[in-house]
């Protein structure tokens, strides 16, 4: 043994020593070195490649002789010949070990390879899917030793992969026998590997060898749209993604008013499935086509959505998610198969729905938690997916506490006057000047700012149309800041302000943002409604926050993520000013982009990432804000801007908030607390 | 402890000492006893009801006080009021123990009862149901603690039956919210307990408490028809029974036609599998409405079929199982759901079938080794079951061996010139005078032999329009008995037999069994092409019986058991004179009836019997006659009746067959042999 030679793989540095003649393969796996082979050492997949490194290696002590490794070979030759190889490369299956050698197992040739995330604060994924292939040799039927086909290739697999208690579906099953033929008894299987509480299944047969990837779909399943995102799940990579809008807006813009639809007509949730369920499939095969592969090659999906599309996706009518106390029929993963929820998969191909937090923290709100890791974060970290329904989580090592809050749709531009989309022509950034009190703006579709004196032309194509979430939220925190508004949310008069562009407008004033009428356009104005509309939604969110502080005993968060598509666009410096988020140094606040997405393609990639999602969402202490009564109290104190008794030091050190105060009656500022406490998050709960 | 009352519960006999007040049933859980409960011990199902002795128990030692038991409680006089309850029984979760007590445990109240079945040989079926019914009582949601309801039923079980790791099909899900809250948080569950290899389920969920029975179903599918039996499953008893023609005849009347016609024509076997089960939800329909049940209230069945059938059933191209090496898709047993196969039960009724023996002997002859436990004989048994195709069961408590051999449709009446199914008017039983050489027959419908003067006018009704399987049994073995027919199987000229019942025939004889011409009825004769086709159904039997007796390695069996309907009807005399079977004393060939239904109905009642079939199916040795190169020689030896070489010594001591040899020429002989060695069993596998 000791005069064996001695091989090292790089980069694990995992060594050993085998006899002279042992395949790099072999000595791989006995040392449990990550080095991928479909065809379990056969010459066929080409998987195992490595690079054997000669000359002085002395941080590994060895020399490497040129004769280290067995000759070039006739499979090595062949293959080279036809599919390629990289120079310098050699099969690990083929090459054998003649004398010492140090091996390097580049990343395409190891499964568990890491698929690096381009956010710098992102953990890395690393490749461990659910689904992989197999090829066997499996024997023929013998009349004197009579056995299924199935029971043949079940050895088969226990014996060339150690694969145990297989099972099958019904319709892989009817396929197998003339497939098993045609490959002249050799097969190449996809297999769900399993988990503790899945069995490990045979999900697809091909003849032969098969020699493609095997993919799958992680899908985020939002109220308004439907994001798909097809990964190839041997290298990780995206390679089509598509979205489409959720069909169910038919019956109802909002949640709140797809639940009504299902409680006054009858039949009217399975409506509902039945619409998100083909417009899956109609995305599915966009993205499919888009890839150049079919539908029916999609083995493995992954869902993300939140409670009441959960419910609508699954067939559960969500009859009880509108209504206290918000019950789930089911808040833990399921492992579902495509047939049983009418995709047009391949039909054995499984569907997992990550866990719900709680009846209105889903499985969104989970895959956000999936990829921003609260629960690993050193530092106290909140994470905040803005939407409809904000959705709250606050932790680090120790622990971590969720909530939704009910911010309404102000911050999609629904409900202000002016609002819009995110779509282009829509006033997306504001900057006021605090002398005379003029603002200047960017339209998505141009990136200049409204004074430059090309920006008539620029914005000619787009129109300026309105003003999109994070406009209205930068404006309003701009008028703040150029003290056109007060801390209580009134805009003030001509007079207070010193500005013609304060317009009275009923019993409160507007601020003129934009007079488009002389082109036909709009007349864009902030309305002192709009203000209450940002400042409820905004109270809102930050209340939640503020509530999972108290639970955690803490009074500012170390860094704060913004997730969903809407917080990328978000300026921290802008949320800040208006207190829709805590106090935190700007460059702590961060943009994670769509995070539920992002956790739906880890779950999908890392089958290892679904159990520990599992147990982190045991382990969430969840707050329901309907019920905390300071809940109310932090939503009353957070209308006013940025807040009526948080301090945020760390934003005042930034800027100066002018000491104004509009109300001459004080009767606006009781109204807005009382409409505020009553009218304010109770009654939008989950609008 | 040692002062506590002593609590003896019968039959069991076990014992236990338990503190005052503790409840019977609890004393009987802690011990291990049979005691039944659905509402677990809440007064509601009253399914632990026990009959407590009073006075001395010698054989116990124990004298039971008056006193021995508490009083009478109002849940018992409410119960009683109700319902009613038989005098001297209590409710075991009511009663508690106030000092010794001996305590009977009725069948009614054992989930374990015994269903004891009619033959004496026969096995009693221990009831060991898969799905049972559990009542519970489930956490309210709780918005501080949110949980999905699945997952507080799912605690429930737990906490309350120990039930763990249960699954739940979607469509179960789907209806779960509603029933919780109609029930006010108390259900009934219908749990399939699952085994080693298989999950436990919950099946179906009722509000509150639900008293009624849980219902299963077995299921013989055989060729020409499908039986169905629907069984209670807490009794075990059957409610109804029905069957119905296979409506896959319509492709084809044999197995092979039907798998020719899969090769002939595209979408052929998915033809055939629509249409079976099809049939079978006609079936279903009809038995659930003869017991005036739904047939969603039908939560089991097990599924007993022939390997072709078996294909078809699930939707498997036959394609292979009609040529050598004649491979199963799967030969294992298969756990499957009533939805995946479009069978109208509850949607997540489980659906069992028995494991395949071989590619030609199915999980009928599996649920044959099931009802008649070959492996579990003292003495050596040969079990027949006699179709089309026969498979044959040989073993003891050491080994077990099988094989099929392909017998034709002759022993059905079918291809013998005057032969007929089993119907009213068909000659069934037989007795030719050795002297004059006359036959007297009776048919079915008339339990009078033909010579009765009464006869003529009791057959009137019916007619006498030919002979069926059984009836051609008897008469061929009655020809042979009589002199009319010799041992190569030629019938005599009236020359050589002295009877002009021997009427000339093309170049053979025909033997006239009755003239009904003159009253508009059939000519019934039995031409030497008749007794040829015989000679190579029974042939194929015996040789098939004699293959295993030689892989068994012994001369002769101990008792044979003839399965399947048309075995009750065989006559074991006229069997043996035929060399049909094995010699043997004719009170040891005994009748099982349709063995395969009764398999099917014993693995739906215990589910320790669907382990015990796998294990036993897997031990068997399997024998492929067509392979087997002493299966021609047996054949040929066969041929002759009763054998060529076999002696058949216990017949003799019963019966004196005629030396008697026809052929002149000697031509005729050779020409059958020849026959019967290459044109026969071969030529026929599995028509």
């Amino acid at each position: 043994m000791q005069n064996d030679p001695l091989v090292v793989f790089t980069p694990s540095g995992k060594r050993g020593r085998f006899p002279v003649g042992t395949p790099l393969l072999t000595a791989a796996r006995q040392l449990g070195v990550d080095l991928d082979s479909v065809c379990g050492g056969r010459g066929i997949c080409s998987k195992c490649q490595v690079t054997p490194g000669y000359g002085e290696f002395p941080k590994h002590g060895v020399k490497v002789a040129r004769d280290a490794l067995s000759d070039w070979n006739a499979v090595e030759e062949r293959y080279k010949s036809k599919r390629g190889l990289i120079d310098g490369r050699r099969l690990g299956c083929q090459a054998t070990v003649q004398g010492d050698v140090v091996v390097d197992v580049p990343p395409e040739s190891q499964v568990h390879k890491q698929v690096v995330r381009k956010r710098a604060e992102a953990r890395d994924i690393v490749m461990n899917p659910a689904v992989r292939l197999f090829y066997v040799e499996i024997a023929e039927p013998d009349m004197h030793d009579p056995s299924g086909d199935l029971e043949r290739l079940r050895t088969a697999l226990f014996e060339q992969w150690q694969l145990s208690d297989l099972q099958i579906d019904l319709a892989t099953l009817q396929g197998l026998q003339p497939i098993l033929r045609k490959g002249k008894w050799t097969a190449t299987c996809a297999i769900h590997l399993g988990t503790a509480s899945l069995r490990p299944r045979i999900l697809k047969v091909w003849p032969g060898f098969h020699d493609a990837p095997v993919h799958g779909l992680a899908v985020d399943l939002g109220s308004t749209t439907i994001a798909g995102h097809l990964c190839n799940l041997v290298t990780g990579e995206v390679v089509a993604s598509s979205g489409l809008m959720n069909p169910q807006i038919r019956f109802g813009e909002d949640l709140m008013s797809r639940v009504s639809y299902s409680m006054m007509n009858a039949g009217g949730a399975a409506e509902m499935t039945a619409a998100v369920r083909e417009g899956m499939n109609t995305l599915f095969r966009q993205i499919a086509g888009e890839a150049g592969i079919e539908t029916t090659d999609i083995l493995d999906a992954v869902f993300v959505c939140n409670p009441v599309m959960h419910h609508l996706f699954l067939g559960i009518d969500p009859f009880e998610l509108g209504q206290a106390p918000f019950a789930l029929a089911t808040s833990d993963a399921l492992n579902l198969t495509a047939a049983e929820l009418d995709l047009q998969l391949h039909p054995a191909a499984r569907v997992y729905l990550l866990p719900c937090i709680a009846g209105h923290v889903g499985a969104d709100a989970a895959a956000v938690a999936l990829s921003e890791a609260p629960d690993k974060s050193e530092d106290l970290v909140l994470v905040v997916d803005v939407g409809t329904n904000a959705e709250l989580l606050l932790g680090n090592r120790e622990k971590v506490l969720a909530c939704s809050s009910p911010t309404g749709p102000a911050f999609e531009g629904a409900q202000i006057s002016s609002g819009q989309r995110a779509a282009p022509g829509a006033i997306e950034r504001v900057e006021i000047d605090p002398a005379s009190k003029v603002p200047r703006f960017k339209v998505i579709g141009s990136d200049l700012w409204s004074d430059d004196p090309t920006f008539p032309e620029a914005a000619a194509t787009t129109g300026i149309t309105g003003i999109c979430g994070s406009g209205i939220i930068e404006m309003v925190a701009e008028m703040r800041l150029a003290g056109l508004l007060d801390g209580s949310g009134l805009i003030g008069s001509p007079e207070q302000t010193g500005s013609d562009r304060c317009i009275l407008d009923g019993r409160t004033y507007s601020y003129l943002v934009w007079d488009g009428r002389a082109e036909g356009g709009p007349l864009i104005t902030v309305t002192n409604r709009d203000i209450r509309e940002i400042q409820m939604a905004k109270a809102a969110l930050y209340s939640g926050a503020r509530l999972l502080m108290d639970k955690f005993g803490v009074d500012k968060v170390d860094r704060i993520v913004l997730a969903g598509a809407f917080g990328a666009h978000i300026s921290p410096k802008h949320a800040m000013i208006l207190g829709m988020i805590p106090d935190a140094p700007f460059d702590k606040v961060t943009s994670a982009g769509n995070a539920a997405g992002t956790g739906a393609r880890i779950a999908l990639l890392n089958m290892d990432a679904r159990a520990e999602i599992e147990s982190t969402v045991h382990a969430i202490q969840k707050i329901e804000t309907a019920i905390e009564p300071r809940f109310q109290e932090h939503f009353v104190n957070a209308s006013n801007i940025p807040n009526a008794v948080d301090p945020f030091p760390i934003l005042k050190t930034h800027v100066t908030l002018p000491e104004v105060n509009f109300n001459q009656g004080g009767s606006e500022a009781r109204q807005s607390r009382r409409r505020g406490a009553s009218g304010g998050p109770g009654g939008r709960r989950r609008a």
